[in-house]
This record gives structure tokens, C-alpha cells and sequence, in this order.
């Protein structure tokens, strides 16, 4: 039985199991709360049954038979009296910090270094809850919208995107790399089942120690076919959004509740502004002037984002537009624009979330690109093959899992949401 | 417009857009073959419009706007009439080999060399279709039981579970490994959430070249807390197998029919044999005596499976009991029989497909199964940390997604359901 059902139980005998979260001994009476993944469960104990508090310390496995009881005064309106007291693991040896606290008592590293123990504090737990069903609503939206998910290979033969921030692999003898993205493989993908998604992890050796990078992340990608132009890309990652954060209502409500936090409202039709229009607001009402930069600078993002959510009440804003200079090869450019893209990056609450646009469909679009940029065409060989055989224009876009759970729960830190993060520094545990 | 939904639309103005699947020639009329993810559809040309077939080679992508007419010898009993034929694509270069015959007139290697384009062919993708519904099976069953998905490193700093088959990788000038298995993480987070399953890439150095071993898969895993024995484990892998074939029936159905297989099914309890038992029969049954040996060869795996098929109809078959001796260190022996196991794997059509059991659940446990396998126990001293800070009894599988869905495709080559497979020689494309 679940701590979360014992109120269906009261004046009945019965079982529970979890772990000692906090023992407290008061003159006549002590208390034994128990924890499990649906909540908590006070134990009451009297007389010599008391004594046995000694040998279940806290985070001690144990299972508890008992009675349930109405009262008021307990979590959940109910209390388990008549005790029996089993233990299922040896007695706990304390944690690195207490985990009965409502507040976390321990800064990251200590959590990170102790990542296996310091997650069951249901504060620190929370994040994953939201993020497991972010990841359901994610693909819940994408099967009903005719989405194939799929498996890419995560070792590569080449970098995917380019030489730099890529870790390398020993490869029976040969030289192999981790992919940096499932980019050529999902496009692929787009002429085998015109739409797909992968759920999966994606590698950068990122040699910069900030708050919001890691060098192993789950990348949630989206690619397909059949489009007229970006805002259909825009359009799926709306309802893919809008659909993650109904699943994270719906499942991880209690999660939600106890971080204290608003899940924000994805407007049907996100605003969205061009890049020349969004320098040309910056300079005029900011003190700096980004006009002539290829990228908006993390500031000028966050001002964006704050007009958003000011002028309509959005989280939410797509920037569409950006220069071809600052977008990947294979980015298709806007016809009527040529040296801009039909690109887009989403901004939720100031920070850059979602990356996408419309990609080149034509073989001799590839070649030319690649050409202009000069890079050798023939050295991507692999991947432009099958824009010979027939591709569609197709579009699609990545968003990183835990970006999006970390300006949810507003960490300070993206290894707050991150269950063993991977960095310049981390390898362990 | 999807194909499949032509035959709503008879007598309607219809635009459908897909791959050029084929083209025919008659005297006084031709035909084009659309395909598109939901079927084909055919497009009568007469007059000049026939010329135009001419300019669409299959494989092109295109877009037909038309009149829907019902016409019985029709695939789908409609077709599109009065066609106007817009290029989306280049004209498309030929495919390594006919696309639209109905048989594959192509090897292994000329199909895993060109998979973007071969994978369209509607019998290569079908094992596809269904490793997606598969996979959707598993978490909808583990979502209702309560399961949290997690998300692992793959980057790991020591190897996993043993030093061998385990790939390099250069980590910032460090040394690190791709993780073999989430094994150790996904006990760490039975403490945390109880129940836990993790969809992934699983990395093996494998240098053997076989028909069923990849240096790369997707590992289906399960790990959760509080159960009496193995038993209680595999009561929640015959679920969730349950589940899976329940979703490939009902969202893959088309590809299960295309290919002409019949899906098993799972018994609500699947056979099981011990061992010894298993060994006992085997040497009085067949040519062999296996007794003493601490495993089963695959040619007593697959008599087993046919008994198991023969007495019982199941095509699973559980084989329970192994001996402590081929199990990891980590493996709850059987109290009542040290020397052996409360393990299991699970035969499917004659292949082992899982394998799982409990694990040991107390510090002092670890420390002394390390010992006695002349292991260090501080050399794993990150993974045994949250063992002493209380963990119930648990237990898990791991199910390999290729080698599941080849047994149910019955594919001679487990690289034949791997989109881009990886193994001792392949690292491309």
C-alpha cells in the first residue's frame, strides 16, 4: 500500500513501506514518518514498541503494519497506530545533510557529489518528476500528430556539425566521435517516414564552465517534412509545448505544488518578432545598439523576453529571421532575404530554449551552400545522399530537456535539473 | 491530404503530395504511384499530362492536386483524375535499387550503405513502424504502474560492470568510457523514485561479428524497490511485453501485415523452468548433457524455446536460477541455494532477450560479494555510497529493443531493424 491511499483505509489494518524520513520523540509518544514516492505516512508509536526508534535511523528501509486511524492533526488526515516495525535494509547511515529539512541544507556541489542520496529530499526530487512529464507530453503530442520516434547512432564516423567541441572515441582502432546532435540522421529520417522524433542524448565537449551548458544533455528532436515554410516548424513546437506542459499538470502536479511554482501558458499563437525588428527595438529603447551583430547577445535576449511577457503576457517568444551567417549550412535561407534564414529561435523566460528553421531539401542547394562556405561537399557525402533521391522541404527543431525544466523550476543552475551532470570538471558519480 | 484518406474525398477537388513511388506507361493512358507515410496512391494521366510523367523519375517528390473518383481497381478503391503535377524536389537521381518492386532486390551491405534511401522501401521500414509502437507499449505500461523515466550518462568514468568491451573516449584530456549499461544508476534512483525505467543507447566494444551483436543498441531498462524476490520482477516484464505487443497491434498493425507476421502472445504467466531443471532435461532429451556447465549453450536455448512453444504455445519461456558464478556481482543469490541466483533471462523464439533478477539491497552485502570475487569495494565505492544509506530490496531487466523486435519480424540479421547500425567494421553512414 501507498502512503497516498491510506485515507481510502481508515479503521483498517494496513502495510506500508518507505523510508524513515524523520523520527521524533516526544514525553508519552513518539513519531515515525515514513516516506514513499506518493508522499508520507506519520507512524505512532507508544510504550516499548518507542525503544525500537533506536534501531531505524533516518533514510533506514523499513516496513510498517499497522492500523489506520483517523486524526485530524496528521498528514493526509490519517495515521497508522499498533505499529509493527520491520526493517528491510540495514540501519541508514546519516546522509550528508538532512533530508527531513523542508529546505535543501547543502549547496550544489555537496548534492552533486552525493547525487544518489541527495535527490530523495522532495525538493530536489521535484525537477525529474517535471521532467519525465515534459518528456511524455513531448512525445504523447508528436504520436497524435503522426511523428515516428526513432533510434540514431550516437557514435559517429565524422563530427556532426562542425570539427570544434566534439569528444572522441576510441573505435576498435579507429577514430570515432560522440554525434553532437541526431541533425543528418533525423533529416534522413524525414524520407523514410516524413515525420520523426528522437528522444536521446546528445555530446559537447564545451570547454566553457557556465551555469546553463553541460557536455552530455537530452536533446528532444523534431523533424519533418511536407512544410511551406518555417511557422509550420513554429506551429508543431507550439502544440508540442503546449502539449508538454499539460502532461506536467496532469502528472507532475504534486511536483509542481511543492517547488511553489506557476506552469506558464503557451499562448496558441506565440508572439513572435524579426531579428532586424528586435535590434531596431533594442537600440531604441536600450542603451546599446546590437544593429549589424549576426546573434543577439543573453542580454538583449532577456530584454526581449521581458517585453514579451509585458506587452502579452507571454513566457514565450520566437525571434524569426536570423542572419545566414550565424546558422548551419544547411539552413534554408529566406528567398526574398538571401542573407537572412527561415530560422527561428524560441526565448522562455529570457533564455534562448528551442533552436529550428526550414532546412535545404535540393541536392545542388547542399552543394552550393557548402561550396560558398568552403567547405568540400564530397566530405559530407554520406549525409547528401539522399537529397538526390527526392527529399521534401522539411523543417524541424531541438529543444534541450533540461534548459526547458531548469527555466521551469527557475534553477540558478542547470545541474540542479541534471540527475549526474557531465561537465569540464564532472565525471562522477 | 494523406492517402489513406482519399476514399473520404471521392468526388472532392484532393491535393496529396509524396515520393513518386512509380511510374506506368499504357497506350492511351498512364499512371503515377504516389507514396506517401499512410500508402500509395494512384493519378491517372492522359494527353499532354502523361508527357510530363517524363520529369517526375520515382523517388521525386511531388505534389498532385486532382478530383478523387472512386474506381474499384484502384488501390484503395479511388483515384485521382485530372491531375495537376508540382515538383517539391529535384528530379530524383535512380535509388541503388527499385523502391517500388515488392520484394527487396537487395542485399544486407547495399541496404545498410544507403539505408536513408532503401529504409523507404515499405517492407525495410515496417520493422521500424513497429520498434516505435513497441516502444511506446513499454513506457505506457510502466507510466500506469507508477515508473519515473530517467535520464543517465553515457559518459561514465570507470567502466560499468566489468573492464572489458568498453569503449575510450578522450574526456577533456581524460580518460572516460561510454557507459555499457544505466545498471548502476538506475538502482541509485530506485532510492529516489522507487520505480524507475530509462529508454537509451548502450555501448559495447563487442569484437565478436555476429548476426545479433551490436557495439551500439537501445536498452529498454527497468529497475524498481520493494519486492519479494526476482519473481516480482518478472511479473512486470510479462506486463509490460504484454503492453508492447498490445500497442504494435494497435499502432503498427499496417506494418505487421505488410510483412506478413503473426505477433505472439504473451501468456498472462509464461512458462518457467529452473536451471536445473532445464539442464536435467536437455541431458535427458537431446545429444548433449550440459549438467555442471554454468550456462546455457544457444542450441539449448532454442530446444528449450521449442519445448516451451510445443507444450505450453508460448514463444517466451522464463529460465530462472542461474548460477551466482555467470552472474554480476551485484546478483541476489538464492538464500535457500548460495550458489545459485535469484535471476532470470527470458527466451523469445529461441534467443535470450532479457535478463534480470534482484539485486542485492545492503551495504555489507556489496562489500562482501566484491571481496569474495577478489574485487576492490572501494574501487566502486560511488556506486555502493547509497547502499548504506538505506535501499530496499529491488530488482530490474534490461530488454534489447533491436533483438526484440528482430525475434518478432524474424529478421536474420539483428542489423537489419537497426537504422544505422554499428558494429566491429561499420562506423558509416
Amino acid at each position: 500500500m501507498l502512503a497516498a491511499d491510506l485515507p481510502l483505509h481508515v479503521d483498517e489494518a494496513v502495510t506500508i513501506a518507505g523510508w524513515v524520513h524523520r523520527r521524533r520523540q516526544l514525553k508519552s509518544v513518539s513519531f515515525l514518518i515514513v516516506r514513499d514516492r506518493t508522499g508520507q505516512a506519520q507512524v505512532v508509536l507508544t510504550g516499548p514498541t518507542a525503544l525500537a526508534l533506536e534501531r531505524f535511523p533516518e533514510e533506514t528501509v523499513v516496513q510498517v503494519s499497522g492500523r489506520a486511524v483517523a486524526n485530524p492533526q496528521a498528514p493526509g488526515g490519517v495515521e497508522i497506530t499498533d505499529a509493527t516495525i520491520t526493517g528491510l535494509s540495514g540501519p541508514a547511515t546519516p546522509p550528508p545533510f538532512d533530508l527531513y529539512r523542508p529546505t535543501v541544507a547543502a549547496g550544489l556541489p555537496v548534492i552533486l557529489d552525493h547525487a544518489g542520496v541527495a535527490l530523495r529530499h522532495p525538493l530536489l526530487r521535484a525537477p525529474f518528476e517535471i521532467a519525465a512529464a515534459a518528456v511524455a507530453g513531448f512525445r504523447a503530442h508528436l504520436d497524435s500528430a503522426g511523428f515516428t520516434e526513432i533510434h540514431t547512432p550516437k557514435i559517429v564516423g565524422t563530427a556532426t556539425e562542425s570539427g570544434a567541441n566534439v569528444f572522441g572515441i576510441d573505435y576498435f582502432g579507429r577514430r570515432a566521435f560522440l554525434a553532437q546532435s541526431p541533425q543528418f540522421y533525423k533529416q534522413t529520417m524525414v524520407g523514410v517516414f516524413e515525420r520523426v522524433y528522437e528522444v536521446g542524448p546528445v555530446f559537447r565537449a564545451e570547454p566553457h564552465d557556465t551555469a546553463r551548458h553541460l557536455a552530455e544533455y537530452t536533446s528532444l528532436d523534431v523533424e519533418f517534412g511536407f512544410i511551406n515554410d518555417h511557422h509550420d516548424v513554429m506551429d508543431v513546437l507550439t502544440d508540442a509545448l503546449a502539449g508538454m506542459l499539460a502532461v506536467v499538470a496532469e502528472r507532475a502536479g504534486a511536483a509542481v505544488a511543492r517547488l511553489g511554482i506557476t506552469l506558464p501558458v503557451v499562448p496558441s499563437r506565440i508572439p513572435q518578432i524579426d531579428f532586424g525588428d528586435a535590434q531596431q527595438l533594442i537600440a531604441e529603447h536600450t542603451a546599446t545598439d546590437p544593429r549589424g551583430e549576426p546573434d543577439l547577445a543573453p542580454a538583449d535576449e532577456r530584454w526581449l523576453s521581458e517585453c514579451a511577457l509585458r506587452e502579452h503576457g507571454s513566457a514565450f517568444l520566437f525571434v524569426t529571421g536570423y542572419p545566414s551567417v550565424k546558422r548551419p549550412f544547411y539552413t534554408h535561407p529566406d528567398p526574398e532575404r538571401p542573407e537572412r534564414t527561415r530560422s527561428f529561435d524560441l526565448l522562455f523566460n529570457g533564455m534562448e530554449l528551442v533552436t529550428g528553421g526550414q532546412r535545404l531539401h535540393r541536392h545542388t542547394d547542399y552543394v552550393a551552400a557548402l561550396s560558398a562556405r568552403g567547405e568540400n561537399p564530397e566530405a559530407y557525402s554520406g549525409y547528401l545522399e539522399v537529397f538526390a533521391h527526392g527529399m521534401p522541404p522539411h523543417g524541424g527543431f531541438a529543444i534541450g530537456l533540461e534548459r526547458f525544466v531548469a527555466r521551469l523550476v527557475d534553477a540558478d543552475n542547470i545541474r540542479a535539473v541534471t540527475l549526474f551532470p557531465r561537465d569540464l570538471h564532472r565525471l562522477t558519480p
